[in-house]
């Protein structure tokens, strides 16, 4: 096929081989820190919890993730056609031409925290011609088709198509440790992802088709029947088999979901925290979790999205989302604005003082 | 009283009388300019409505608040006496010094958020001595008392010492804004002011004692039911005059939540938007709401507290919480936190293309 890239499909093996668990002698180095800190046990709740984690997912009781990046993976998706988007299949690339100019949301939210947005053209249906010069930290062409098939009557790509996917995930990670990023979250751009992720959580989580097919962009009751009856059809017409992540996203799949499912295990094996987004980033979590379970012990779920599939992700994948805020743009939006949690959660564990430090009296009881 | 500084209570007349209502012509630009931004219209979910809320406030479609300042009052409580907290009362001041020493969680938070900390001593047992040469962004002795009488038997304070608090709060508004200060997230630090809280919440949200009293730092189950018995001790001691928010302050407030009130009325006069964090800043802005309810519509609530009376707090004041992560320190770090939020919704405001600008097609159905 034109206007590909090949990625090295032998790094899949090896890199699930790779993840191991989280590091228990750095969370409880981590916790008994905590628990010295100038504040009462406990009492930064959810923060104290995600320093922890920190703490295992990088092996380092004090953990410093100064250099943060999200990866929006783009790909266009045939079931497009369906009529199950309100908006047309241009405004992918479109989007993407827009987040090299720096003006959506996603780069706002960056921006707001300092962090860095990695594009990466999974598959778009057109060939994006970012600026000469561009960093691989802002654009990088992972080209493994011009837009999936359509899977409401068969297959999204072919089973090579989604080992090069996973790959280009996995080369992904690697090259952005070469640049010295600490930490990643998930971003995702395609009109019809949120059919395909909609397909993969109602198989995976075993939900029931209406359960998870929401509005996506916002289309209307016509327009969502449609797409309950695409996801429907995708099911019915691939019969993925369960036990085989890989054909998952081969046959109900996205180009972009199985980069960041690729993104989320070779993290996992780089222990690299992994900050997911929304639903189609929990589909790709999904990928990632049938593939090799203990990849998501180095994912957080930043906020739950007003998708309502994405709950029921989140529940399959045994993540308890921090926030809630009614969010659902993708993009990363809602994870990068979960980074500003991370750096709190990363400083209070590095920078706060002692009882002892500071000369503040302990508790009454104590 | 010795060692008490003197705030210019006829302020406190005028302050009430200059809060406007939001500016609802700033809130329909911000919300047009929203729905013409490259995303479907209300995906950013919440961070939209705060980025309405913040035009309103400030009379501006596209607000820029850069200069963010958390202002932690501290105070200490006569009815600590009672054994209502884990920590003995010498705890305060220590815990004022390590906010002057950068070494507390509130100093990290701000860090984080490139946010200053503004301390002000609004009345802790003992003097504070700061290093010479410390400036008013970073603290400010604005004492109005040695610590309050024990609310059990008596009213905390005196008629004029009410009156001296909320006129502090809005002097440290006004300075604040002479250095160029447009945002303020509300703080507290004071061995025993979830007791004095506890007390203004049931009294003013008309709620069971027993529903409004939490653990705070960290009591055990007898030192709860002391703590329970203190609060119904205090009211039914004092017997506030519920259309007096000064009298509820004298009679079973605090120091700092009379500062923290006078600074919600001070910004609301200012049009500078607050952020409120806890249960303390809840009894504070209680306390605002009941001297003048339209405060309140400055006023964001940047998450709900693992303290049980904050949702009700939170209720009688009319603001739905942002996040809910179980945190219960104070110090202001769940506003602050949440100062990140108020960046991202700024930025999507001025910074983001439209689909005009960015050529990017619109719906299917426009």
């Amino acid at each position: 096929m034109a206007n590909t890239e090949q990625a090295d499909t032998t790094l899949i093996g090896p890199t699930i081989e790779r993840i191991a668990p989280l590091d228990r002698a750095a969370m409880a180095a981590a916790q008994s820190r905590l628990d010295g800190l100038t504040k009462p046990q406990g009492s930064l709740g959810w923060l104290e919890e995600l320093a922890v984690w920190l703490a295992g997912a990088t092996a380092d009781a004090t953990p410093l993730l100064p250099r943060k990046t999200v990866v929006v993976a783009a790909a266009d998706h045939g079931v497009a056609a369906g009529g199950v988007s309100a908006y047309p299949q241009a405004v992918t690339v479109a989007m993407v031409q827009n987040f090299l100019a720096g003006g959506a949301a996603i780069n706002v939210m960056a921006r707001a925290q300092g962090a860095t947005v990695t594009v990466v053209d999974a598959g778009v249906a057109s060939v994006i011609e970012p600026p000469a010069g561009t960093s691989s930290l802002r654009f990088q062409s992972r080209r493994v088709g011009a837009g999936t098939a359509d899977i409401r009557s068969g297959p999204a790509m072919s089973a090579e198509q989604a080992e090069q996917a996973v790959a280009h995930g996995i080369e992904v990670v690697a090259g952005l440790r070469e640049v010295g990023v600490d930490m990643v979250a998930t971003g995702d751009m395609g009109i019809g992802n949120t059919t395909a992720s909609a397909a993969i959580t109602s198989l995976w989580a075993e939900a029931s088709v209406e359960e998870v097919t929401g509005r996506g962009t916002g289309i209307d009751e016509a327009g969502w029947k449609r797409k309950v009856a695409a996801v429907r059809d995708a099911l019915e017409a691939n019969r993925p088999d369960l036990s085989d992540g890989l054909d998952i996203l081969q046959k109900i799949g996205g180009f972009e979901i199985g980069v960041l499912a690729g993104v989320i295990l070779g993290a996992a094996a780089e222990r690299v925290p992994v900050v997911l987004d929304g639903f189609v980033s929990g589909a790709a979590a999904q990928i990632a979790q049938a593939i090799a379970p203990q990849s998501i012990e180095y994912c957080v779920a930043a906020h739950v999205s007003a998708e309502p599939g994405h709950a029921i992700a989140l529940e399959r994948l045994g993540l308890t989302p921090y926030m809630d805020l009614e969010m659902r743009l993708g993009e990363g939006t809602g994870a990068v604005l979960f980074f500003g949690h991370v750096e709190a959660a990363t400083r209070v564990l590095s920078e706060m003082a002692t009882f002892d430090e500071a000369g503040v009296p302990g508790r009454d009881d104590s």
